[in-house]
């Protein structure tokens, strides 16, 4: 299993128009093969900021497999003009996991 | 429930040091109140930095209740020298979650 983790800066004050671009655009990577959940968390701290955590099985379902699949360019369609700047995604194995997660 | 986000830079070279230390010290925020699950994942692009997530049922069992504890001296005293530069640490409050998270 891989974690994406993916910090995401939402152009101020288009949040809400976001969230509802993503409640559309988060059923196209849960389709893709090799995928396993999602996460969109809001910051507190910096409410324009969003954290994406999505669980594939390998890195390849996400970076060969999804990105460079048709779907890819759909969410980046339905999304990436919300981004600024642009994400950076990371990929992390996991080391410890511990207590009960929700 | 609140998601803490810390991205940790260690020294490089000291990565395998830092997992071993960190895995008795994993112990002290797992037993702090309103605690509720930990993560810890290491990153494939840069190999230094890890994530850690820790869930806890409210920001200010983390904010109040852990950082201002004696235990959270006894986390930062067997963690802290390993990170450089000082981690920010964020929290987010859940949006959307879709999947069978791992």
């Amino acid at each position: 299993m891989i974690l994406e983790q993916v910090q995401l800066s939402v152009v101020p004050g288009r949040e809400e128009e976001f969230e509802h671009a993503f409640d559309t655009a988060r059923h196209i990577p849960a389709a893709a093969a090799g995928f396993r959940s999602l996460r969109l968390g809001r910051c507190v701290e910096q409410p324009s900021t969003y954290l994406l955590l999505v669980e594939w099985d390998t890195l390849a379902d996400h970076m060969e497999g999804f990105r460079n699949s048709e779907a890819f360019g759909q969410w980046r369609g339905l999304l990436g003009h919300f981004w600024d700047p642009p994400p950076t995604v990371l990929h992390f194995t996991d080391q410890v996991r511990m207590g009960d997660p929700r």
